[in-house]
C-alpha cells in the first residue's frame, strides 16, 4: 500500500503541498470545510464591491482534478490522533502516514468576543459580504436619516488595524466614498465620509522599511484618512468606538466599525496542540521543529498561520500568503526526501519581497535591501503580482477586466446588499415586498 | 412644485420606467428593498455556477446617477393609500402625483408553502445562491456516501417546471454534471447523474411553437435529461418527490428538488388590491385598463409581473422581461403625454420573440411567424441578446468572458457552496475547523 498523506486545509500552504505531492506515488487526501480555494489578500476588494466572490475562489476539486493520485475531502476535522496516526473527521476518521495540518488562522478581537458582531472581519468570503453589506448599508442609512447627527454618524467609519490588510481596506474605502459613490445620492455627499484608522502600534505598515512605511502614510492621508497610531480600542459599542493612548481615552461616534486587526491560529491549533502535546503562543501558533513538525511527531509537519517559526532574525515569520506557500512546497519535498532515504535540509525562508496598495494607482512595495518603490511603479507591481498567483486562468482575466474598468470608469461592479447573516443587525429587507 | 412620480421595484419594468422619465422636468422616486437591478433571466446560471451574482446585478444608483431628476430610495414598502395619494415605507411616507407599481413576481408553490424549505425555487441571489449550494454539496454527499442507495438519491436531481427556466437550467444542471465536474470526484462519477425534469402540463416551453419545442425537448433528452409531462406533483419530501399522472401515482427517491414552476405576484399585489378595490387572479395579478391604469384610479399605473394585461390573442400576457421593459417605457410616455395635454394610446405588446437556451450551444428561438431557429443559430442569437440587455458595459464584458472561457475550457468559476442560509438543511461547515 503506497504511503498516505493527509493534508488538513486547502488554502496557501495546503494546495501549495497538495500540487507538489502530485507527481509522486503517494495517496494524498486534501481535507478542507470548504470547497474553494481562496485568495484572501484580495477579500478586502469583495468587501468594497471591487470583485465577486467567484473572481477569488477556485474550486479546490477543479484546481486538482488532473491529479489522478490526489483526492479531495469536503469535511469537519474535530480531532488528531497522533498515536493511531488517524484524524478525527466529525462524521469519519482517516487514517494518515504523513500528516500537513495547514487550517490556517481566524480573527482575533483580544479577548472581546463580544465585538465581533460589532466590527465585523476579514477571514472568509461570508466575512467580506457582511463587511460589504454594512458599508453599503451605512451610506443608504445617511441618505435617509434626518438628524445631523445620526447622520454624521452613519457617514463615520473605523477601521481598526494599521497593517496591510487595515491600509487596503481604508484606501479603498476611501475611493469608494470619494469616487465611486460620487454622483450616487441625493441627500448626502459622500465624499464627506469620515475614514479614521486606528493602530495600537506606533506606525503603520510596520513591516516594512520606515521610509515606506511613512510614504504609504502619506498616501492614506492624501485619500483623506485620518490616522491615529498608538491607539488601542478599549470599547466598541453599536454607536461609539473608544480608544486609550498617550493623550488619554478618545471616543469617536461611527456607526460601522471594521476589523483588520490581528489574526489568531484556528480552534483546530489548540486542539492539536493537546494532542501533541505542546503548547500554542498567545496567537495560538504551535512550535515546531526547524523541519516544520510537531516536536515528538516527524510525521505530522504544522504549517502556515498556524506555525511558529523562527526567520534568519530571530523574529517568527509573519502570517502571510508566500510564507505558507514556500512551507506548503517544502514539507512536500521533506516527504519525498524521507521516503527515498535522503536528509531533509531545514525550512528557510525566503522572503521575496512584501507589497501593499492604498487606493488607485499608489503602492509601496520592498523586495529585500535592493529595491524599494512607492508610486504608480508599486502599484502596477502589486497588480502583476497578485494577478500572477491567483489561481486559475478565467479568474486572472475576470479580476484584470475589473480593475481595468475600475481604473478607467471608477464604477465598482459588486455593490449588492445581501441579506444579512443571523444575528446581525441592521436593515433586514423584510416586509410585504 | 414639479410633478412627483413614485416608481415601487427596480426591475425591468420600473428601471426602463425611470430611465425613460429621466429627461422630463419631474420629481422621480424609485423605491426598491433591494439596491441593485436584478437581470433574472440568468440566474440560473448563478445557481449553477456559471456566472457570480455580481455579473448580473448592476446597482439601481449607479444606473441612475446622472439621472438629475430621479432619487434612489432603499425602503420597504408596506402599503398604499389612493385616496391620499401616498405610499406608506416601513419608516415612513411617501406622497406622489403619479405611483407606478412594479413589484413583480415571488415563487409559487401552489397552496405548498411546506415545500419552500425542500425544493429551492430561483427568483432572487439568494435563492440562486442556495440552489448553487445544494446543488453542489449533493455532489460532495455522494462522494462521501458509503450507502449505495443512499448514493443515488444523492445523485437524483428533480427539476420542477417545463418552461424556459426549468428546461435551462436542466440543460445547465446536466452540462454542470457531465461536464465540468467530469474529472472532480474519485468515488462517484458524475456522468451518471440522473436529472428528472417534470411538467404538469403536457408538453415543455408551451409558449413556444410547437416544431421548436419539440426540438427543445430533443436538445434536452441528448443532454441525458429524463422528461416527464403530464405529471403533477403531489409531495415533496427531504428523499423522495411524489407525482400524479395518467399513469397513476409515482415516487422518485431524490435528495435534490429544484423548484422552477410557476410564478405569484408579490405580496404588495394583495394589499394594493385592496387599496384600489379590485380582485387580485389567482396568480395574484391585479386587472387593469387598457391603459396600465388601475380601474378607478388613472394616476396609479400597475405593470409587469403584477399586471394581467390581455395580448391580441386574448391570452394574459406571459411574466417575461420584455413585457415588463415595455411597459415600462409605456406608462413614463403616458406620464408624459398627460401632462402635456395629450391623449394617451392603449398599451401594445410587441413581441419580438422568445429564447431558450439548452446547455452549450443549443437553443431555440422565434420571431413571429417568420423566423423560428433552433440549434447553433439560435444559441448565438440567445448569447447577443442577453448580453444586448445586461445593464452596464462592465457586466456585458465579464459575461462574455466566463461563457467564452465556459465554452472552451467547460469550466465553471463560481462553484461556491455557501454557508447555508437559517432553516436550512445540510452539511454546515461549522465545527473546531
Amino acid at each position: 500500500m503506497s504511503h498516505r498523506v493527509v493534508i488538513v486545509g486547502g488554502g496557501f500552504g495546503g494546495l501549495h503541498a497538495a500540487r507538489r505531492l502530485g507527481r509522486l506515488p503517494l495517496e494524498v487526501t486534501l481535507v478542507d470545510r470548504r470547497n474553494i480555494h481562496l485568495f484572501q489578500p484580495l477579500l478586502y476588494q469583495v468587501a468594497t464591491g471591487g470583485l465577486s466572490p467567484g473572481d477569488i475562489a477556485s474550486p479546490l476539486r477543479w484546481v486538482l482534478r488532473r491529479q489522478g493520485n490526489t483526492r479531495v475531502l469536503l469535511a469537519t476535522v474535530v480531532g488528531v490522533d497522533p498515536r493511531a496516526r488517524t484524524v478525527q473527521l466529525s462524521d469519519g476518521v482517516l487514517p494518515y502516514d504523513s500528516l500537513v495540518i495547514a487550517a490556517g488562522a481566524s480573527n482575533h478581537y483580544f479577548g472581546h468576543d463580544d465585538w465581533a458582531p460589532l466590527a465585523p472581519s476579514l477571514k472568509s468570503l461570508e466575512d467580506a459580504l457582511e463587511m460589504r453589506r454594512r458599508i453599503l448599508l451605512a451610506f443608504e442609512r445617511a441618505e435617509r436619516e434626518p438628524d445631523p447627527q445620526i447622520r454624521q454618524q452613519w457617514k463615520t467609519f473605523v477601521v481598526v488595524g494599521g497593517g496591510p490588510t487595515g491600509v487596503e481596506l481604508a484606501g479603498a474605502l476611501s475611493e469608494l466614498a470619494r469616487d465611486t459613490l460620487r454622483h450616487d445620492f441625493r441627500t448626502i455627499d459622500p465624499r464627506g465620509t469620515r475614514i479614521v484608522l486606528v493602530e495600537a502600534g506606533d506606525g503603520l505598515l510596520r513591516s516594512f522599511p520606515d521610509a515606506l512605511a511613512r510614504r504609504g502614510r502619506h498616501a492614506l492621508e492624501r485619500l483623506g484618512v485620518e490616522i491615529r497610531t498608538g491607539e488601542a480600542v478599549t470599547e466598541v459599542t453599536p454607536r461609539t468606538v473608544t480608544t486609550s493612548g498617550s493623550q488619554g481615552l478618545w471616543t469617536l461616534e461611527a456607526r460601522t466599525v471594521l476589523w483588520a486587526a490581528g489574526v489568531h491560529a484556528a480552534p483546530l491549533a489548540s486542539i492539536v496542540a493537546g494532542a501533541i502535546g505542546v503548547d500554542a503562543d498567545p496567537g495560538g501558533r504551535l512550535p515546531v521543529t526547524p523541519e516544520l513538525t510537531a516536536p515528538c511527531y516527524p510525521e505530522i509537519f504544522v504549517i502556515g498561520d498556524m506555525a511558529r517559526v523562527a526567520g534568519v532574525d530571530g523574529r517568527p515569520l509573519p502570517c502571510l500568503a508566500p510564507v505558507a506557500m514556500q512551507q506548503g512546497r517544502y514539507v512536500a519535498d521533506a516527504i519525498e526526501r524521507r521516503l527515498t532515504g535522503r536528509a531533509i535540509p531545514p525550512f528557510r525562508y525566503r522572503n521575496k519581497g512584501e507589497l501593499a496598495t492604498i487606493g488607485r494607482a499608489a503602492a509601496v512595495a520592498h523586495f529585500g535591501h535592493d529595491l524599494r518603490v512607492s508610486g504608480h511603479l508599486a502599484w502596477l507591481l502589486w497588480l502583476f503580482v497578485h494577478i500572477l498567483y491567483l489561481v486559475g486562468f478565467q479568474n486572472r482575466v475576470l479580476v484584470l477586466v475589473q480593475w481595468a474598468w475600475h481604473y478607467v470608469r471608477w464604477n465598482r461592479g459588486a455593490r449588492i446588499i445581501g441579506q444579512p447573516r443571523e444575528g446581525s443587525t441592521g436593515y433586514a429587507g423584510e416586509g410585504p415586498w
